[in-house]
């Protein structure tokens, strides 16, 4: 390690994001022959208090309590942007200008003018940025682009992706932060649906050419949240009104002919994390669900479907973990999201996906809310 | 069987539907403590070589080339109508105003207008009238339907429906009968999107209120199939158009306030009969599919999902047939059908599906068709 | 049908096996294109009232109250025996010498000197005889066999069998005949491990040549039954001994140079009919498990296995019934197996598996008690 | 962390084992709130290039080329033993002589005498000591575990253990040291053999108590790996002997009445690591497959089987880590025994599984092999 350039990063945010985030920064070079060495420099959050115990336990040499402070900083020449959605733009469009390279959370922005503000100042700036949409670092996922790119399943016809997960069915559940639209943008739509529309695309190497969408919000108030908090947090007596949706439908057509059904919702009870996308060609099919993430389903079309164990050393980032059938978690997508930025820091590669995928995504997301507020309407994708 | 009263039953068409209610009539006695002995009596086919042929393998002791003939027959008190969509109007008024019971296949008719009519037949008649959507006779899907009922899954949120085939991804595969509008009235839409419509229906009790439909035909002209012909159908060198969709997406609304996701195709690569169907409520999930159709999962909202080996002696229909672990076949979901017919034909008792449910069905359809044809817009279905 | 040579058969027993054999000589005529044309001609049992009822609800033209009746009768020329194992020997002797056809329910006998009997009365006569062992006539377990034949898997390494199910868990479970070692010859050993013993040297086309063994019964008492009864008896407040194995586990060697490890049990709780066999093999493996009868798993040894839906028209047997993805049922297997009966009896060939099939399995059983007998030591099955 | 005592932690070994050894000491501490805080001291290996090449990018501070001096450091209180079974015995005896605690990996030794040495040295020593059976941390195993106790499945019947790999399927892989009888004193009894008899022990908290058992080496004889190397290593044209197993079968009786059956090989063609058991109750089942480690099978003995996906934040260990539905991976098994080990240490308390754990997996080994040597008999597991 000591041979390669070390290079720093500053993190903004340490709630879930930012630990698993800080696990990928951690492990990242014990596993990747890297071209760069990460260095855990600084983190940013509000109270400097919590964030010196968040210092501590995650691995940061130090903190800041204002992310303007780390942006500025020698010592950092990469910002994690791992807040929620609403500082997204202004945090990165500051680390970008100030030269630094941006690696962001998604989805990119809450709005498409924050996005294209983003890709804007990404275009013009000298450091590398990337949107995390980690799930295109599953091995399965990054197996199944694969097989698209070979040519495997053939044209495709159909794509059809859930995002299913139930953490919100108890009307009792507070009204968190990811539940205010000021906050978090949209609901189910931006936090996991963000995550299909990538993955198809991703996959296909299409993009969403327009949507017929309808949202519903099941549960219209909840308790306040005693404070902006996680998961965890408890309700009060107090009741304030859901601002985004509870679950997002939308079906449309992809630019290289096939028809998509796309849902997001986080009212499928006992469904924990069902990130689940399956593809039909005319040569075979592909299916994939994040509950069982060491599996690809693949079939060439006969009777049979083959349940492979993306553990083997020549699938996608396989290689450099454990011998076959021991497989891995979800962190580790993060792991090789950080692996893949690192090399295109290096080399001065556009990342993928870029800002540019995320305005993308956001672009489809902006569509189903037309389209949802008009009838279901089949609406354009902008672009 | 002798101390049972026999009843009469002659069967219009004797291709693949005429084989499996075949079946069913002639094991259905063996297993069931039937009110009535049902007699094959006459098979109505165009050819009379040929449905000689057909009755002798099938069981049945005298043939008609006219169905106007059968309808006419003493001997017959049930009519069977394993036609093509397009004469089952005909039939079923016919036999119905002649005073026999009428049990038809799905989809009622190739039209709204042709169903009410068979509605309004049905109601003036004396005879008992069924539509044979048989997936409601499958096990699992009964025990979906009484969990439901029991309240086990709560106040339903989502109902996801997929009927995925692929027996037409071959663009050689010929233009059979069931790719011809005039003779199906659509393609996986009213072949199979049908049966997904009435299972949601049936299983939550709730209406498919409203849709937003979207429609493809990916092959568009396929070779002339020799004779109006069955899967096997060979093509050749002259092509048609093809008139049906070969896929249909719709999302929508359900009287109880649940969203609903459904898809039909014929080009889902692997997918040989995965008719399937998620139900998300307020307590609890239930999940199915035919590809393995002795299963139902149910979850009660953790973290676990049981896969319940629908073959226990207390589950619908099971008790009389095999020792748990013994599972069912297709065929078995007719001879339920069959079975609750009879009683229903006995005792007087409205059968279920009824002509009614099956109407209800095509203005679904007709809802989706025209959703499809006018942007995607989200479109009542009418009373 | 009517071209066809009609055939009488007349069968001893009409509990749970004569029910299932019912339905098969049936069905089998509508589905399969056969040589005979079976008649069902008389149906034996003790009580005439009881028989007589049967008769009428399986559809026996006749009955008689003793099998020695039936077997001289001249409209009979298939006898088939669904007793339990004490009387399969006298009766299949006695129907041999007849001059009938006997197909008679597994295993073969109780003893080996009974089952010696039986092949060598049925080598010294003129009609046919098989052993019914239907779970060769799964198709998944038939394409197993065609697998291994092609040399798909190469030479097979190891054999993994069990046979589980939990029907007499419950210890106030009573005391039926299939728990008295007179009747039943023994317990989860003959009953279920027979079937796996057959199936492993079926696939493999391998014999077991000597095994060492374990056997246990865990509840030593139980009601006794009102009467000699089947799975419903219930029991009474006298108490007698449980005479056989409630389970059986052995381990051994095949003839081509496999380990195998087999299991018989009815305490493994969840578990209803999981009869299961994996084969691993030089060049890929198979598995099979009958609660999900219609698939097989194969894989060609990298990551992936393959989950085959065997219901496509070139897999063994399917073709005659419905499109892919219409999936069978357990029934079907006895189908298959007096088709293939039927067609050993019209052409004179030996029928698969042959009396001296099951004699081999029987000498395997008796290998099993021996050792387990002798403190589990390696015991050789004798020829 | 500052406030918490750091301990110093040497390692001996930086194969595969070191590797992940390595990154439970660098995770744990940022996600489980530890009495002490690990440091990465220093790490030992044979050449002092390679040794220090690991060391950078694994994270360890210093390097020794001599385990000896290793154990003598004064910043050195925990040693962690990765290397091959032969040396285990020398490395732990020593290091808990010189007041370390030791945390060994399993098997505990090669031989029964060398593990009796170290569990008395064990007894003599004021150091902690563990041995590393991954698998107990496994969360889902840690639930069946939990399930057991509270009498989720009441009396135990059956326990059905199986290990399969396929990774020396091929003749032509080389004969590394895995292969080796002096180096790894078995071969897949030893090496995977062990971790299924640790599980059933574990989970059923009962010995097993003898056992009938056959070994087999399919492939006799392989080409000389060019070096004693991991599974990449690659073979030369002279052959040598293979003097362990290739796979394990041995079926035995457990001390809670329960009848046992165990399979370790590395033939399972297709299998990469399915380390599997499945436990049999009175009151219901348990099962567990480590191909799909987030899943936790469970019976009630009806017809259903829940599978409870092990990622609730009240099934063990999960808590510290992701949000449910967001799996761990292999790695996650070895920072949770850091956790627990760092536990013991700081508490004093004998950590589970212990030297004297090791010896009676140990134990049990022996009489499987004395119990191949001897025809199968049954064979008592000494104490």
């Amino acid at each position: 390690m000591s041979d390669r350039t070390t290079i720093g990063v500053g993190m903004v945010g340490y709630a879930f994001m930012g630990r698993v985030h800080s696990q990928a920064w951690r492990s990242v070079g014990a596993f990747f022959d890297l071209p760069l060495a990460p260095r855990m420099a600084v983190l940013a959050g509000r109270s400097k208090e919590r964030t010196e115990a968040a210092a501590a336990q995650l691995g940061w040499a130090d903190v800041e309590t204002d992310w303007r402070e780390l942006v500025k900083r020698d010592d950092v020449q990469i910002v994690d942007i791992c807040t929620p959605g609403d500082s997204h733009a202004e945090i990165a469009i500051a680390a970008l200008q100030a030269g630094k390279h941006v690696i962001c959370e998604k989805p990119l922005a809450n709005t498409v003018a924050e996005a294209e503000a983003m890709v804007a100042a990404a275009a013009a700036a000298q450091g590398r940025s990337m949107v995390a949409f980690n799930y295109r670092r599953v091995p399965a996922i990054a197996l199944a682009r694969r097989f698209v790119e070979e040519g495997r399943i053939g044209e495709i016809r159909h794509v059809r992706a859930q995002y299913l997960q139930d953490w919100i069915v108890d009307p009792e559940f507070p009204l968190v932060w990811r539940l205010q639209k000021d906050k978090a943008g949209s609901g189910a739509l931006g936090d996991i649906g963000a995550h299909i529309v990538d993955a198809a695309q991703f996959i296909t190497g299409q993009n969403v050419l327009g949507v017929s969408a309808l949202t519903e919000t099941f549960i219209k108030e909840r308790p306040l949240a005693t404070e902006s908090a996680g998961l965890g947090a408890t309700g009060s007596a107090a009741r304030g009104e859901v601002t985004v949706d509870d679950a997002a439908l939308f079906i449309g057509r992809m630019s290289g002919g096939a028809v998509a059904s796309f849902e997001a919702t986080r009212f499928a009870n006992g469904r924990k994390n069902a990130m689940r996308i399956e593809l039909n060609g005319s040569l075979g099919s592909l299916a994939f669900d994040f509950e069982a993430m060491n599996e690809l389903w693949f079939s060439t079309g006969g009777g049979g479907f083959e349940r492979i164990l993306v553990t083997e050393p020549d699938h996608p980032y396989v290689g450099a973990w454990w011998p076959p059938g021991h497989g891995l978690g979800y962190e580790h997508t993060f792991t090789h999201e950080i692996k893949d930025f690192l090399e295109a820091v290096a080399t001065g590669a556009d990342p993928s996906p870029s800002f540019a995928d995320g305005l993308r995504v956001q672009r489809v997301l902006e569509a189903v809310e037309r389209s949802a507020a008009d009838g279901s309407r089949y609406t354009n994708v902008e672009d």
